[in-house]
């Protein structure tokens, strides 16, 4: 790895691609494949995911997190209703509107949580409030979940369950936002069986690209009548490559040999690296669990400015008022090694 | 080449990527980047973009030539508007509805014409019918056009000039799908320039897909005030990789060297290869003029049967009334040879 | 009337208000009425539509044929589908856009007549190019037929029938616009029951506004999966009346003794009184038969400059080419009196 | 007054339409009117409006005050775009998601304040907020203010000019929810100019229907460049009414001998003949002042229970935690007397 990626802490998404992928792409680069889907490479992929979750599965690649996650909540709510989640949640504040643009304008509606992770007492009011909107209101119609979560906290699958039971009750479809799914899985660990279908989920978005694809989701559906339609509109959003073998064998390639999961436990390894080194360190704060592969910690100004000018990268997150000093948020990958977590700690 | 390949004439986009872009993936493929487009990779593509077509212009890379086309246009009418085009132009017949998706519902409104390239005369006589419609109508406010067109035709420069004139006149903005951009500039034998900006065209979308790459296309503004805000219509839409370098790096190879040209020049030179084959041929019979790497062929239906028995894969398309035979579409590509070629020719 | 009405034959929506809605009107303007169509007077609404069409219905009334028709379209297609329609149908040529705006974009495919009346064989051939089209097409979910038509024809129930029936069978659901549909029942005949559910409607839009009512257009389901969330749709598109006891006052003084068919029976002689005076004067040519109150009539120019010099207001239609004069559209309406007719003649 | 509307206080749009209106709807219901808009009614209403605003405005009538808010903000706001607002403005909690649908799927985006009315910090600290948030924010593009606010309170001129001032100085439209306009206007007593253009409004939604009209609302613009294709708006959202002088005219009563400003000072002193009622009860708690016609209070639940029994009509409000009792909300209009008041405030 060159420096610049050994001080590079401002994403998972700044990784390159990992040997695998790229041995893939080169795998399926030969001869003629008919376009839009139809090839064998993407047969095998659904093939490959119905065994990889031990159940039906209707899947479809894309190559963004704000396509899978857009697209998957479209085909769970019509245009006036709304889907509810948590107010820190990626789809409803940093997807640029993307939700609102395939929903053909739903609501989403925030809830707040400590750490990213709703309660289910939270979403029984939500619901009741808006059903007491009567008319007036945008009716809910979808959960979506975010596991890991923004702030790098995971549910336990009692959690989960608990938050997608009264979703279910309340005819509420479920969506896992899983931009980082491996990680949760790395952290709890329990099978891919349970952390969706089982904790019930009806969709999932498998996040490849974050995890050492090189552009790669997985939107995956648990039940057939979901799917229906699904693949119009991708088509539709220009998300169909007409070379799709390309996209399917970079995930292909991620549930190989649990590639996925080896790239997550490493990123998992490193951020908790990095907590251990700020536990030691005296003017550190670490507002949330640290259960994936994002660290968010609030350090005195002049130590944040300095690692700044050490050249590292990281973001300055909008810290809470009354907290002295500066959050920022550190974020490891497959590709995070110890080292540069230690020279990072070394330069603190 | 396999022989799958070999005998695959359904379309340019079931070719495999050239190796030149594949080299390129692997040339970025290393450290870290800044992501959603802020990486060195994606602004040298604008310039070389700039350099390839003599003028300034603002670049935006996307991964479908749907994504392109929709996005293009719906940074150029309003929801309320409406875009004229060729009644067989791809986007009004085989986008999915996309262009009305990225527009919020913006029309298509297509014309006839013999060969897919529209007449002046009839977008005069189409925007004076729309304006007398007035406020029951949707007023036109682009013009889109194809080149090559869907049947295979390209545009002569004055044509194409004629025709964008009209438009500019009346205060539409003009659009170009230049999906086989590169097949037209091969036949034309012009530069980048005379066939975009020095002809009236505002916006581009320059087709790469179709032409070795993996999964890359530009939307070229030769306009500022349309390219603004329009990376945020891309963010929207879900189609702004994290990884940008590895779209913007595939652009990059094909400009390299004229590798874009080069490609279509061995795609046009196969398909007139089989123009002569079938003109040599007692019971075919080619409708259209063959510019580009799309040819349109009338055979006896045991003929057609035949060529299917033998392995070959093409379109069949809808016949005219009153025509004997089945028209078929071949499409040559990058990926064509001559023995390939030869080869259906010979079991005609 | 005054001079000003006797001379217009613009439209049937310049005429005012009869005096039979301006009673309701007064009627119910007294004391308070829940708000947002939970007033009496919405509910007996409803149970008059369902004794008059003899069918179970539900019923939302609106203010204009535009929000009537397209409100209904989009509660049959999803927003990646298409509509069927005569090339010729309002909600394609008329309506601004709107059919676009409330399904959120999805397509309007029109489909060549003679006399705005489709064929079942045209249907058919339209339909199965929509299925070769797979996922590169918007799939057709429903078709559109306007009753009376925009050329003054009215479907015989056979032939409604002939055309509902290629549409059912083939998963399309049947709308039906009836803006002037009071002309069309006037002109067969027949009952109400029998131009819409018997034959084959799944929801109709009945115009109230171009038959005597301010501004008051029933949608009127026969299935009730349909109608579902339907009222949600409507507060969505801002259509939903605080006081609606006034939209449904109108509709219910249209349907009290059948006032609707006694202005339609009216403006359809009166429309017939001018089809005998055309047919008397030698200049003119009557391209369509005039089955309701619209009259199409070319004309010669100086003839055609002689009316409207004298005061009279009517539209020029677009000639079709190679015919020789002025295409004009004359509209009666439940106000035109005979006198009117008279004097326009004699002006001739 | 019946009983009915005497115990009727659940809000303004309960009330029937005032005499003056059902006057002008007579007064104007002769003759041929020219169809959307191009009324002579119509006409006048713009000139009347811009004698009653003292500056140039361009008018646009439409029927519901869900259209008329949805409308103006899709003129101020890109379907990318984000609206800001207070949290408990009406737009973002009580239009059924009509601005999303208007806007194509722009963000409402509200922040809290403790009585409806923004503060100018808060409004600047949420889009200071909004711009770091950079590609993966939706853009604030305008500010929409209601007055008189959801929760009865009156913005005072310089709070106005402070919150628009904000807006303006960073590049975003400011919109007036002017659904209660008449009531802040007589409670402030200044000009219809004052609270608008003066206050840096750009486009107000002045409110007829809760204030003694049928259906009639105003979309007011102070700045040509907005209005621009707005009447294509109103068209495809299918609120241009044929007959629209029966709109007009509803207004023009409204504006004639300031019947609106009546009508709004009648309704303002029945909502403070409440609020001594009630501060001369002992169990009442006023969480909010009272400038308009809505009066909040908090009464003990066997009181508002027993108001209930007695046959009085009004809505229960989401009663915040920790407070002891019931919020209910009473609406006052122009036909509500003395003696309806002084008849609660009896029963209580």
């Amino acid at each position: 790895m060159t420096e610049a990626i050994r001080k590079n802490f401002a994403s998972d998404n700044i990784a390159p691609v990992c040997p695998e992928v790229m041995h893939a792409l080169n795998r399926v680069n030969h001869g003629s494949a008919a376009a839009y889907g139809q090839d064998e490479e993407t047969a095998a992929l659904e093939e490959q995911f119905r065994a990889a979750f031990e159940h039906d599965a209707w899947v479809f690649p894309v190559t963004t997190g704000t396509a899978a996650n857009s697209l998957a909540l479209s085909a769970l709510v019509p245009p006036y209703g709304a889907v509810l989640c948590d107010q820190s949640a990626h789809i409803t504040t940093d997807e640029g509107g993307a939700p609102e643009f395939f929903t053909h304008g739903a609501k989403l509606i925030g809830i707040p949580s400590n750490d990213g992770r709703m309660n289910p007492e939270d979403i029984l009011a939500a619901i009741h409030l808006n059903r007491e909107g009567g008319i007036q209101s945008s009716p809910l119609r979808a959960l979506s979940v975010t596991q890991a979560t923004e702030w790098g906290t995971v549910y336990t699958l009692p959690h989960l369950r608990a938050v997608t039971h009264v979703a279910r009750e309340h005819g509420l479809a479920v969506h896992l936002d899983g931009a980082r799914l491996g990680n949760a899985v790395a952290h709890l660990g329990c099978s891919l069986a349970d952390i969706t279908w089982r904790s019930g989920v009806d969709v999932l978005c498998f996040g490849g690209t974050k995890n050492g694809a090189m552009g790669a989701e997985a939107v995956v559906f648990f039940r057939k009548d979901l799917a229906e339609d699904f693949i119009r509109r991708i088509k539709r959003g220009g998300h169909l490559w007409s070379k799709q073998r390309y996209v399917s064998a970079q995930l292909r390639a991620l549930l190989t040999n649990d590639l996925w999961l080896k790239h997550a436990t490493q990123a998992n390894a490193m951020a908790q690296r990095l907590v251990h080194g700020f536990q030691r360190h005296a003017g550190s704060n670490l507002p949330f669990e640290t259960h994936g592969n994002e660290v968010f910690v609030v350090l005195p100004e002049p130590v944040v400015a300095g690692l700044e000018q050490a050249g590292y990268h990281f973001y300055r997150w909008a810290t809470p008022p009354g907290v002295k000093g500066v959050l920022i948020r550190l974020v490891t990958s497959y590709a995070t090694e110890a080292e540069d977590v230690d020279g990072l700690l070394a330069a603190l």
